[in-house]
This record gives structure tokens, sequence and C-alpha cells, in this order.
């Protein structure tokens, strides 16, 4: 049986690293007493809290937290029209987060995860190790059967070329969950009582042109080299699908880290996943992407960005484009997203203009 | 500090699994002492032991197994003048014991491996684990980020294609090493102390388009799926490199399994490696391949097999031709190799005559 630390406060780290650097985003629909157990990690962090669902309901956040907190109303006033861009009921509506803040990293969380603990009993800091995964280079273009080649009592083995062995920046770092394993509706049904008790003490770099499911549970990245591709889509209310806004951000941020020379890890920080979703809400939301998954992960396959892709922001104009053309005969929602992920853009560069890049290659 | 395992006989399993399907190909050229460890796991099994050095040297096997052993006089005698092709003084020797195996499944194992522990103390039945990884399918075309879907505690993620989730068979199982890391001799040499001690609980597939080191001191392979293709090429005795052969057949097999659509697994079990190599010894046998193995990775990796290539030896025979074509250029003894892969096909098709292929792929 697993079961979520209790004392996490003796592990914190006496210096946080990056404390000015990185802000932490929580999609939000009701009091964040489950800070309190991450009060010792993410008390020194600032937080940007975005509230979905009724914008006259007061969010309670615990004493001491420093954060800002955006309801509907607020990302109305502050996009304009391009507010569209944003999901509503949804926990997509996360990507707002992104967009407004001013740092270089950003972590993510769900509010239904608590501090997990290592084999040896010890509460993880999530945190802690999503930054030493992003500060530490990937290596996407050749396997190393040692795992990570940068963690302490690790290296390169015998037969990794020595001129790969510099690595990529790392954009990306996925952390998973002990208790409830993120499963798609149809396993939930099938096996309601599995638990993932397996603690894989590994961070690994997923290699180029390899594609993987990205859940936005426990998630890191730089901002800076990735931000405008982490998207989350259209979900939600008046949209036909939900569940797959991580999905679809990962799919394109690794398409899109691929074309750039970015690394995507996956492996540790491991969270404590607390209660599963209700199976037959989830199957509503997701039986569409059940199908479309079928054929919108050939097209992500199968994408290539030109050569004069050189930003995030080109890229993704690019993948808009594509997605209109080629995913548009699947579904007319996506004709929509593909409006909606040139809008994002949009809305990114006026919210941070410095480095903006002209949306030459917006979707027609 | 990590420690093998002392006591194996209470953790052997009551029925060995594949006892007629499997062969352990152990190369060698000492008593075989080491099998007392491994007695409770390999017993039951037959195996085949390719003396390495001077053929008049006896090699004594512990009393109780079920072996047949070949040293290069009989090599020789069995291939004629194909025997050129198996290397003489070097552990690549090991591959003849592949070519007169008669059975579907291949363990090979070093004679400085031992049993060891996982973290509850238990020895580990490495066979036992490698057979596992055989039975069940590999997941190349899309990365689980719960490890092996069909371990179990384990399943497809969310955003897993259904369509992708039967996988497909699996041909190869790399294990890993306990204490002594496969470091090359620079990393040795910088690294003298370092030891593995991190135990990752993980299978996973190497995903499809990615290379790796395949390590040939913990390998189990399907031989009918992939067994043509393990040619640990030429090495030691009259050739300019050493410590390549599993290499070789790594990136080779590698290339096959994926034109192929088979899977390659790494990561459990663990062996303990018990003494490192000397580095110096090492980097003479080494050096070249440090250089030449940042030609022969992006050769690999841009490896295209043409579409009537559907056996594994046509496969072999196509890449022995364009080591021909492309690496010859690096140095002569590319040349030498891609003869030497064509008379390996052709040695291992007269010792398995049931579905040889016509040579018609012969590099030329």
């Amino acid at each position: 049986m697993v079961e979520p630390a209790t004392a996490t406060k003796a592990t914190a780290p006496a210096v946080p690293q990056l404390k000015d650097e990185l802000d932490i985003v929580i999609p939000t629909i009701r009091n964040l007493d489950f800070l309190e157990m991450w009060r010792p990690f993410f008390e020194p962090y600032h937080l940007i809290i975005v509230q979905d669902g009724d914008p006259s309901k007061t969010i309670k956040v615990p004493d001491g937290f420093d954060y800002e907190l955006y309801n509907r109303n607020d990302i109305n006033r502050i996009l304009g029209p391009k507010a569209s861009c944003i999901s509503f009921k949804d926990s997509a509506c996360r990507c707002f987060g992104y967009m407004v803040s001013k740092k270089k990293y950003i972590f993510t969380i769900d509010d239904d995860c608590f501090v997990a603990k290592d084999p040896s009993g010890k509460a993880i800091n999530a945190l802690e190790q999503h930054i030493k995964n992003l500060l530490s280079p990937s290596t996407p273009l050749f396997f190393n059967t040692l795992y990570d080649p940068f963690r302490e009592g690790a290296d390169f083995v015998r037969g990794y070329p020595f001129s790969l062995r510099e690595g990529v920046p790392t954009a990306v770092s996925h952390g998973l969950w002990l208790n409830i394993p993120d499963y798609d509706a149809p396993t939930q049904l099938v096996k309601p009582l599995e638990r993932n008790t397996r603690f894989v003490d590994a961070v690994l770099t997923i290699p180029k042109g390899t594609l993987f499911p990205m859940c936005g549970m426990n998630l890191a990245f730089n901002r800076e080299l990735i931000g405008p591709a982490m998207y989350f889509g259209l979900m939600g209310d008046g949209q036909p699908i939900g569940r797959y806004d991580d999905m679809w951000a990962g799919w394109c941020t690794k398409v899109i880290c691929d074309h750039l020379g970015l690394g995507v890890k996956t492996g540790l920080p491991y969270i404590f996943h607390s209660k599963a979703s209700n199976p037959f809400v989830n199957l509503r939301k997701e039986y569409k992407g059940i199908f479309w998954q079928e054929e919108i992960i050939p097209f992500f396959q199968q994408a290539v960005l030109p050569k004069d892709c050189t930003t995030v922001q080109k890229c993704y104009f690019e993948l808009a484009k594509q997605v209109k053309q080629k995913l548009s005969k699947v579904d007319p929602y996506f004709d929509k997203l593909a409006d909606a992920m040139v809008t994002w853009i949009e809305a990114w560069d006026e919210l941070n203009p410095t480095g903006a890049s002209v949306p030459n290659g917006k979707a027609a």
C-alpha cells in the first residue's frame, strides 16, 4: 500500500534553487489546502493560480504563500478577444499562467497531488528534482543504457559517441505519479483497483523522433526555451473533447524540441496522486480523443518543420498550418484548434514582447 | 557498497521456463567456477561454452552442468574456411555458439558476472527476467512513461494509442550490471572508483529509430527472430580493434529490428559484474573504435533497408553491402568486416539449413 508522506519540513533544502527564476502554476476550482503539505518546498517560490469555473467564487490560499491569482474575468480583461484561446472549465486553462509568468522556469502541478515518499520513506521534493533535470543536459540523439548520464554515480557507457556527450539543453522535465496512475477511462474501468507502487529510480531522455504521452499533473519546463509550445489547446466548456490538453501540448512540444535540438526528460520526480477521477465522466470527455489520437499521432510522427523555423513561435505557427491542412478532415474541431494555436502565439507575444516573432507562419 | 548475492538456492523457480528451448552461451578462457553461484538458475539449461585462446588448454566445468564445448580446433573443423569470420582471442568468438545452437532462445553471459541482489537482498534470477522480457511484447512505436506496460502493476498510460497496444514481438533483452559499470577506457581512467549501485526497477523498449550501446555481458535474444544479425564482428587477434564486438552486433541488430518490426528491451535484469578490466589494455583495443564510432553511428542512424529485405539474412547481406560502400573509406578494416559479415551468414545458413536465404544481397 502506497501512502503519501506526512512530515516534509525537515527535508526542505536550505537554499531554494532558482527562487527568483521559477513560478509554480496551479489550475484549480477549490481552496488550496493541498499546499500545506508542500509548504516547506513551495513557500519560497511565487505561485500563479489560475482559477477555473465560476469567477465569483473565492479560492482560499493558505497563509504565507506568495501568489497572484487569475480568474476568468481577469483572463478576459487581460487578453480581450484573444481570451478565446484559453479553455474554460478544464484544467487546460493552466497555460494562461505560463503566458503571464515572467520567469525562466515553470513548474505546474495539480491540486490533488501530494508529496510522495521514496523507498526509504523520505519525503520527495519534486520541485528540487525537476530543477536538477532542467539544469542538466539531455541526450536525445543516442540512448544511454544507464539512464541519465549526468546523475551522480552514473555516466555514459562504453560505445556512447564522445561527440554527443555534451548533450543538448533540457526544455522539459516530465515527472511521474505514485498511487493513482494516469490511465485513460477504458483502463480505469478495467482496472479500478490498480495502483502504481513501483518507484523507478531513473530519469531518462526521450529519444529524438519518439513521441510520448505528456501528463500535465507534475511537469516542469524552461519557459524561455519552449514556453510558447506549451499551449494546452481548446478543451472543456463548448469543446467536443477534454483530457487531451496535456497530450496536445506534449505532441507539439516534442516535435518542436526535436526540431530545435532540445531535450525532454521523463521519470523522477514522483508525486503522490491522491484520487482517481471518475472514469464515466472521463470516458465522456475522452471518447473522441480515443479515435482522433489514432490519426493525430501519425500526423505528429510525420510532421517535418522547415529549416527556417528557428524559433518556437515560428515552429508553432507552422504546426498550426499543418494541423489546419491535415487534421481538419478528421473533424472541424481541428480547424478551430489551429486558429486558437495562432491566437495563443499572438497573445503570448503581446504579453511577452521581447523576442516576439512576426506571425509570418500564420495558419492560412 | 554493492555486493553479490551469496545464497541463491532458495530462489530458483520450481519449473524452469523454456528449459528445452534456450541455450546459455559462455565465451571463456578459464575454468568456469563462476557457474557454482549460478547453479540453481542455470543447471536445468544446456550450456554452449566457446573456449577462446589456446585450444590445448582444458577448461573445467563444475559437475552437474549439461554442456557442449567448442575450442578453436572445433570451430575450424566445423566451419572450414568460413571459420575466418569467427574472432580469435576475443570474447566476440561467442557468436559461434549462437550459430551452432539449435534452440529458439539464447542467453549469453560473461564469466566474470555473478548473481546480483535486488534492494530487498534477494538473489536475482537474471535468466528468469530475460525470459519474461522476451516472452512479452515490446512497444517501439510510442513511449510509455510507466515503462514496460506488460509488467505486473503497470499498463499503458492515458494518451497511448490503442492501435499500438498489442506491441510487437521482442527480439532482444539487454540486461544491466551492478558494481562495475560497462565504461570505455577513457571513462575507466577518469573514474576508477565509480561503481553502479543504483538499482533501477524498470524494463523499457528502446524506441524505433534510436540506437543504443548493446553490451554482450548479460544479453538474451530470440534466435529465430534475430539470430543471424547477432554477429560479433572481427575483433582481437590480427584485427585493429577490440571491445566493439557487442556494439557492432547491437547497431546491426537494432537497425534490422526496426526494419522488421521487432522490439529491443533494456533494463532488468541486473547481474553483479565483479572486476573492472584493465583500462590501459582496453584503451589499446578501443582507441580506433573511439574515432570510428563517430562515423559508424551516423552510418547506422541513416541506414535504410529496402522493402524486399524481409528476412534477417537478406537485411544482413544488405547491411554488409552498405558497410562496404560507405565505411570502407573510414578504414580498409571495414572492407574485410563486410566480407566477414557475408561469410557469417553463409556459415549460419550452412549450419541452419531450414529457411536459409539465397545470398542475393551479397556484398559486391
